[in-house]
Formats: structure tokens, C-alpha cells, sequence
């Protein structure tokens, strides 16, 4: 259908039409990850560009059109998308939610390295048309993957990282602001090292208005501690098992965390966030793997990394989580 | 896990936890037009009060559980679910998605009295919980819905309506943009009528900035349109097939458009919506069937009806939808 | 000018128009701090009715003729106000900005004593028209009119409270932020004490993502800190000087910390604010003197007051604050 | 107060800091009308990096310090200022708010003469350090100045446009939505011309959801219409009087109105604004002239210009303006 005269006779044409650059952001993955992303950036104004990519042009297609049919809701932003990269053309920002998903019977390594040729598809083209995007990678096992992002990008070390324990200290805050009948905003504390199953509570930051409850109950955190919180820990490294139980699949928290991310990239303010970053040379660890950590968050990637004065036992934790993703990463074949 | 002694010994205690009504809305059914709603009230913190009921306890416990990992990110917002309406009380709005899909070889009254089942189940228990809620239907046939749960309610005609042509006229202008190259709230046009194939779009009225297209090009909305302006309705039509052939369901511009729509009720701003409303005694319809107009929503639901001056035809294919309304609705039993 | 006719015309009646009770808040003093609050609530869309009242009936009427004419930029929000206590009627949250100045020469018992007289005319109307409204005083000094508006509106303790050390904590925070260059939101540091010059910097809670730098630099806020962090708190404390040497009179920081103190009390999230409240029974203090501590705040005003565990040096300040504040009170006139 | 050191412990640097400049807006002015334009593009983060010049260094320092100690409630942006241009560098967009107030006895033209002499030394140094920033006039008498600034600045037709009647359709919207109890936002009207006494009300586009006015009531907008619908132009025309006499100056709905134009700007979402452009060619105007038209903006500024078809009476009073505005321009000494 077109209509260019009947357009021609309403206006008198000034200047041309050009493309929204500034918080132009590609998602690579239309799932449900990427589809949480995705909404939380168009709802939140945060992105007024999104570009969906996804091997399958059906489904692509599909959110595509659900979205633009939701515009005059989105503050008039721009949604396209499809199989092809040129679409994501100078993106600010990329988010990684694409790969495969481990097979019954599959080892940790095989899903890594099946993943690893997923990667060295995508992230070719993204450097190709974006090559000075951030890179956000949000695909499991994150801190691994990030790695290998790193890797086949070529990008600094500032421009590729992942979303890891972000998410985590989300939840955390979560269910401690059950806990304590607060705003979740109002309990600070966070979760490092392995986005997963080896993560650190740093227990003794936990504090509501600077109120430090390992003050007020010193056996926090601890197996011994009769009121248990360890058991919040326990229940953020579970839900994520819980709500794939539950409903299939994680995606409006794992969403909704990775669009706080991309709004504090494209405002370039400097807050902080728990991401997994390149650890070597930090509590002695020397090999270049990710773990997440306190980190300064700018429109560049990130500015710093937070260094938070571990005790021994939480300085081990994070060397074996080191010791485990080096032990895969080392024999990966790029 | 409890810890009510260390937050007992945090806090001395003013005065007691009361729940946020004001913003309470429920939503009956989590599926994936459920959850566009839901979510979009959250992050724009339309709701500070989020309710989902489904008969599928595991799959709302899913969605419930994911979303309260990611308050942090939802400014502090309640939300809650399951299977029992106790949880709804006092909602000041009450969104129905819920109900069966046609099944192959069904005919539309089939499915319209299957659906009359799942509504006698609901509403009453809806009703009996928040009395004074506004109700409004999204699940399809949207009109005929509107007309049973208004019947089974025994609610004031203000304060049940569905969602009808509002998602119609967003995707209507959402089109229109694109052809124009200007943001989707810049051109006005609305579509009346049934929420479907029959619809009405009034081309008489489509503007931008009070500059009638029609004025410019009269043959606009006609099949003898050389620019083909019909096919953009026709668009609008064919929009929800083409997404649900793509990906299977719509959600994300249904659920904004009612999540704007209860936006507009909790503010009580007299805003204007293309609603599915009694138009008994308007158009030369004589029975209470349900269509949509132009409405003024508030805080008690419909304020107002505009009363558009529409031309014979408009008016005629009014008519033919009522008719047709009609004789399905005649025939259903409570 | 009347158009009823023309308007009947247009719309079919359906229900009556309401006002919108939810978020209904009051501002007494359409003064610079008053706008500065009623702005942010309006663009932030807070509160969608927003009442100003002033003695001066002309300037009151300029600020909402003005604020009428942006109410397209304010989501279709009401705005009205005059001299007359009737409109504020059932408002959720009642602010109190108004009050006279210093004269010069004048004691700060006599300023007091005057802005006691001003109160006793406003709380009674206040109390009359919303008996179940939260009570904010912003008036200064704030701590000892939060004493005198407790008196006088006889309102449980819960009810009444002082803006106080939150908008110290802000600029503590913003200043903070700025030495660290990190965004504000990610510096976390409390004031609390009396609202002025003995307010008392909690350095052992001032950390970044949970790394306390008194851990790193353990001469924090001490005169002997040869970093000088103590300068931080007295920018603090010279804020306001500075600023209303500057430019007359504070208006953005303050207006903004009170909507935001609005915002939390109608969204009933518990966050933490440092208001300023009875704190009588802690710390030693036996008086009914008022000084800011972290509270958790909902919407009955203060649910909870987070008791910080305060060296002896802190604990005395608070003391020697209270009994400076108790020795003006206990004169006061009512 | 230094603090360098302690910063270094608590960090590792991974990547320098930067300047936000994808959303950086100077505003020239820090009166009423340039803090509300400030205050608006904050709170609702259109900008995360606001600059305040003006002549009068102690009045922008305390702004500026002010809105510093906001920054936590103003989601971490930038906020400085001065009375040096080169703080301004590379913003995107420019408003111009400056100027001086007409004296007793002066002329029109002795006014804009003069203001001709402060845009001499301004739009020098804006368009020095940002010379592809859109340019934004504010100060009136808007649509001559906006051709003076077009003049000094040599900038192209698209990115210089004074903010012209897009205030006074606000005011207009408002007002009508008064009359007919609806929001502001569902009622549709637009007044075109100078921004001033002689400004154009089209009343054949009024509408609410399509429904136009003067369907329903043929004599709107003439002086014989009963209800007087007029009345609301002329109280358009008088807002500005009436506000300035009451509170002594107008700033919200002016301020609110221009940051909204900001925002459409930055976003790039081609919305329609009532701005002042250069008229020549169009409606029998020969002269260059600026006049407000409905316009498509875009991140390059004027997009289009929507070509609205006016009756006779309509082009005739457009003219008058036009021959009115252009005695004026055509002595002024540059």
C-alpha cells in the first residue's frame, strides 16, 4: 500500500528523516529473556530504537509486529527486527540472550562448547555492524560465555561483560525485603562470584538505613545462625530452578535486571552493579575468567570495579569458582 | 525460614502494616495476554498492587514468583497469585483474560457458551471479593464476553466493558504512522464498532494536527482509493491473525492497551477510550448489545458515550454487528 | 462562558463525574518550596489532584491558572487552590510550607512562637477537612514545628512527622557522590539528628556497594582526616546557607525530597526516609522532642523507626540536640 | 576537600570517565522560565546533563547548587552552570530563555532592538561551541527573535524555531477540556500565527474523538456563537496577562511546554508541535517571517511542515501578522 502523493500534499519537507542512534540497542534472542528485555526498554523509554534478532524469522517477525502494533503505548519508539545483522547497524548497546539449551545427558563443557559456535556466529556480525557497541551477555552459563565473548570480539575489557549476579542481588534484596516488611530499594546487599550455584552472599554488608544486621545477630549468613537466613542465599540460587519449574522458563526478573543495566549504560551515570567482569589480578586470582563483582557502570562499559575487603573464607569461594569456569574455559576451541 | 526476632530487635514499631488498595487490580488468567497487562502496570507503576489468579496454581506461582524476584526493578510494587479469589479483595479493577480457545470444528456459539461456563465460575467470585470493582473483558468474542459478564455480574452498565476497539484504534494509528512518518500519537482515527472482522474505521475523522485527510483525498477509506488508504484497516483486521500465525498469541499490544485503559480508570482523569459499551437506544440499535463507542473512562468506569455523527453506512454496519451480536446472545444460557 | 448545551450534545451521560480521592494532596504556602513540591508531584504524577492553599490569594491564584495551562504536560492531573481550607477537603497527605521569617534582631524563641500562632490557625483547618490525612511539616525550624503541629492537631504519633534529615541525607549523598563520581543512588550515607546545624554524619554507614570506607580510611569524618571527609558534612550543613545566599531562598532539593517523602507515604512501599520524629524513650532522650531517624514510612505516615546502634559521641549529639530543642518547646505558648 | 586517595583504594580504573552528551541541553536563562524548562527536562529525564548559563553568575550558581543537592531525586543526572560558554560544548540542543523586559514608555520595537543586541553576544557563543545543536527561542517576542536568532546564527531553516503557539494549544486544550470535562489530552484544537495577540484559533479542527465541534454547533469560534467559545481563545490570549499579573511572571505551563519539545527532539520520534518557522512561500507569505505552523520534529529539528488547509478568514489574519512582523524585522540593525 502506498500513499506518498496524498502524504507529499499534506507537508512541506524541511530536513530528512533519520534513525534514533543515541539509544539504538540490539537483542539477539527474541525468547522470553529477550522479549523481558525488550518490553522493559520500550515501556521504561529507556531505548527509543530496539532491534530484535533471532535465527527464527517467524517468531522475530511475530514480536516484531505485536510490538509496533503497541506503539502509540510505547512513546512512539522504533521496533524492528528479522534474521538479518545490518538491521542492528552502529547499536549503542548489544544483549546476548541467544543459545542452545543443554541436552539430557549433555556435560557443562558440551553445552559450552556448543554455545561457543552459536557465539562465533553472532558475535562476528554484531562487531561487524556495532564495533563499538557494549556487550551485555546474558546466556547461560554467563560467566563463561562472557568469556568467550570477550575472546572472539576482540572488544576491551570495559565493552563485554555479563549480566551475572545482578539478577542475583535482585532476588536477594527481594527476599530480604519479605523478610524485614521493607521496600525492596530500602535493604541493601549483594550476591558475587559464580551466577549460579557458587555464588557469594557478602553477609556482612547486609544493612537497612546502615544498619548492619550482622551487628544486631553476628551468626547471619552462617549454617549454624537459628533464624536461618542463610536459607535466602539458598533461595536465590534456587529461583531460578524454582520459577523454570513453576512456568517453564525465567524472564521478566532476568529481563527487567538487564534493562537496568542498558538504562544505566545509555545515561552514563555511574552506578554501581553486580557484574561478572575479568577477575585476574584481583584476590589472587590469575587466569582471565568472569565473576561478578561490584562494578562503576558508564556509557563506555564499565569505569571501575569496586574492591570490596573479602574475608578468607569468601576470597576461597571465589578462588574455586575461578578454578572451576578455568578448568572448562581452558579447553575450549575457538 | 523466620527471623522476626533480629527484626524485632531492629525496629520499634510505630504503627501496623496495612495493604496499598488503591491501586489493587487483579487479573484473571496468567497466560500470555495476563501477563503483557500485568507487567505493563507494574513497570509503569500504574499498580503498586498486582493480583494474578489462574486455575493452573503451578503456572501462576511461575509468573508470581519471577516477578516478585524482580521488585527491586518495579519500584517496590506488591504482587501476588494464585488459585483462590480471597487474594483479590477489595480490587478497585478486575481484567478478565481468561477463558478457552475455539476448538477445531466449533462453532462460534460453542465457544461463546463455553465461555459463558467460565464466566459463571469467575464473576461471581470477582463480584462476591470486590464488589465495587470496575470490570473490564479482554478475552474474545470481547463484545459478546462484555454482554455475559455484565448479565452475570449484575453490575451498573458503567462499571463493565471491555477492552473492544481501543486495540483496534491503537494498531489503526500505529499504521497510519508509518505511512505518514510521524509518531503514532500525532495522527488521530479511530476504529468502532465489533472487536473484529466487522469493525468500522471512521475515516471521516483521520487527522494530524486537525489537517483532514479526507480533505485532502477523498476517495480515503473507499475501494476505489487508488493509494489504497482501506488496507491500513484491513491491516488492523488481519493484525492479530498475522501475529498469532508468526508467534502464536498476541500479548504485548493487547496488554498495553489495557493496561493503559486501567491506568486511565485508577487516575480518574476523563480520558477518552474506544470501548465495548451498551448501545441499546443509540444508532437505531434497539438490544443490549455491546459495542465499541467512544467513551469519557473514570475512576466508576464509563462517564460518558461520545456521540459520533456517523453517515448511513457507518451506521448501517453498526447495525449489521448488532444484529449479528444478537443472535448469538439471544440464545445463550446462564 | 457557558457551552452545556453543546457539550449534551456531544455525550451520552452514563455516570457522574468524581473527584479523585486517592492521591489527593495538599500544600500549604505556594512559596518557592511549595512549588517546588507541587511541581515534582504533578510531573512525576504522584498526585493527580493537587491542592494549593495561601494566604496571599493573588500569588496562589497566578501558580494555578499557571500549573492549569501545562496540564497537558502534566498527564491530565488537577490542580486547584485559593484561601479556602473546603477545597483541601479529605486529602490524603497535607504538607505544611508556610510560615513566617526571621526578623531581624529577632530570637529564635520569638520566630517560633510567631510561626505558633501561624499554625494554630492552619492545623485546626487542616484537621477539620482531612481528619485522617498524614501531616508533613517542612516549615523550619522543622524539628520543633513538627513538635507544635503534633500538639495541636492531636494526631497519633504516626501521623505527624517532620521532613527533616532526608533532605541532609540527600545532599550528603549527592556531595558523596560526586567526591567518589559515582552516581548519587549508589552512595549510601544518612543524617539524622536535628535538621540544622548539630546534625550528627553517620560515617560508620557510609559505603559503596557494602565496601565501607571506614574500613579503607578509618579517620573518616574526623577532624583529624587529613582527606578532610568531615567537609563533606559541613557542605551539608552550609548547604541551604550557600544556596539562599546564592540565589534568595532553597527551593528544588527541598520540594523534590518532600515528593519523594509524598510518593513512598501514598504508594505504602516501606521505604526508608530519615524524618523526623518523636524520640522520646530512645537514646536516652526522655522528652517529647522530635529528631530525624530512619523510619519506615506507608501509608498511615511512620510504620517503624530503624534503631541504628549510635556510638556515645552520636548519642550525645542527639542528646544535647534534644535538649536545646526541649528548652525552646517547654515555653511555647499554645 | 580532597579525597583521592581513599577513592583510588576503594577502586580499580578500567576506563576513563565521560561526559553525557547524547542528551545535553543548554538552557540560556536561569529565570523563572529557564528553571522551569530545567526543572522539567530533570525530573522526567529527558536530559541527564543540563546546562544553566546566565549573566548573572551568583543567581545560575545557585540554581545549579540547588538542583546538585537534588540529584538523588533526579535519577543521577548532571547538573552545572555559569556564566562561561564553553561549559555548554556540543549540546544537542539549545533553548534560549534571555532577554530583557520592555521599560516604560519603550517601543515594541525599542525592545526587540535591544534584544537583538543580547542575541548578538549569545548565539555567537552557542553556536561557537555547539554548532549543530538545534536552536530553541523562548524569549518574546518569540517569532521575531527566532528570525534574529535564525540570522546571527546562519544556522539551516530546520534548527532554529521559536517555541511559539505550541504554549498557547496547550493553554487552549486545557481549556477547552475544562468545558467539556474531559482530559486535557482527548481534546483536540490547535492555534496557529504569532505567538501574541493575533494568533489564529482553528476552530474547524476541534474535536474529541473525532466528533468535531462545529458539527454539532456551526457558529463556534465566531463572536455570534451564544455559548461563546470564543471566549476561550481570548482567554488563551489573556493567559499570560492574567498569570503575570497575579504571581508577577509565568513559568510552568511556558516551561513545561518547551521541555517537552526538548524531549521530542532528543527522541526523535517525529511529533507534531505548534512551532514558530519561516512562513516565505506558504499562505500568500512572501516575506521571511516566522510564524507558528504544526510541524513534524525530529532530531534535526523541523521535519515538515503540515500543511493545514485554512479558509480565507484564517490566511488573511496569518497575513496581517506576517505584515505586521515584518515592519518590525525589516529595521532591525544587525
Amino acid at each position: 500500500m502506498t500513499t506518498i502523493e496524498t502524504v507529499e500534499k499534506c507537508m512541506r519537507h524541511i530536513a530528512p528523516h533519520v534513525e534514533n542512534m543515541d539509544t539504538k540497542v540490539t537483542i539477539v534472542g527474541s525468547g522470553a529473556v529477550g522479549m523481558g528485555v525488550a518490553t522493559a526498554l520500550l515501556i521504561q523509554e529507556i531505548s527509543k530504537n530496539v532491534v530484535l534478532v533471532d535465527m527464527d524469522g517467524k517468531r522475530v517477525a511475530g514480536e516484531v509486529l505485536d510490538l509496533q502494533h503497541a506503539t502509540p503505548f510505547l512513546s512512539n519508539s522504533q521496533v524492528s527486527g528479522g534474521t538479518d545483522y545490518t538491521l542492528t547497524k552502529n547499536s549503542r548497546v548489544c544483549v546476548l540472550t541467544a543459545g542452545v539449551r543443554q541436552d539430557v545427558g549433555e556435560s557443562r563443557l558440551g553445552l559450552v562448547q556448543r554455545n561457543v559456535e552459536v557465539f562465533k556466529k553472532i558475535i562476528p556480525a554484531i562487531v561487524e555492524q556495532s564495533p563499538n557497541c557494549v556487550l551485555v551477555v546474558v546466556t547461560n552459563p554467563c560467566d563463561i560465555l562472557t568469556y568467550v565473548a570477550w575472546k572472539i570480539s576482540g572488544f576491551p575489557p570495559e565493552r563485554v561483560f555479563g549480566s551475572g549476579c545482578d539478577l542475583d542481588s535482585a532476588r536477594f534484596r527481594a527476599l530480604l525485603a519479605q523478610k524485614f516488611e521493607v521496600a525492596p530499594n530500602s535493604v541493601h546487599g549483594n550476591i558475587i562470584g559464580e551466577h549460579g550455584d557458587s555464588s557469594v552472599a557478602v553477609w556482612s554488608g547486609v544493612n537497612i538505613a546502615g544498619l548492619f544486621v550482622k551487628d544486631i545477630h553476628p551468626a547471619i549468613g552462617t549454617e549454624e545462625d537459628p533464624e536461618r537466613f542463610i536459607d535466602v542465599h539458598k533461595a536465590v540460587i534456587q529461583g531460578a530452578y524454582d520459577v523454570i519449574k513453576l512456568k517453564g522458563y525465567t524472564s521478566w526478573a532476568v529481563g527487567y535486571t538487564v534493562a537496568n543495566i542498558v538504562k544505566d549504560i545509555l545515561d552514563n551515570v555511574y552506578a554501581v552493579h553486580m557484574l561478572s567482569v575479568n577477575v585476574a589480578g584481583l584476590y589472587g586470582i590469575k587466569e582471565s575468567v568472569f565473576l561478578s563483582l561490584p562494578t562503576i557502570l558508564g556509557s563506555k562499559g564499565i569505569h571501575e570495579i569496586i574492591l570490596l575487603m573479602l574475608n578468607d573464607e569468601e576470597q576461597q569461594k571465589l578462588q574455586e569458582s575461578a578454578k572451576l569456569l578455568w578448568d572448562i574455559q581452558k579447553d575450549l576451541v575457538f
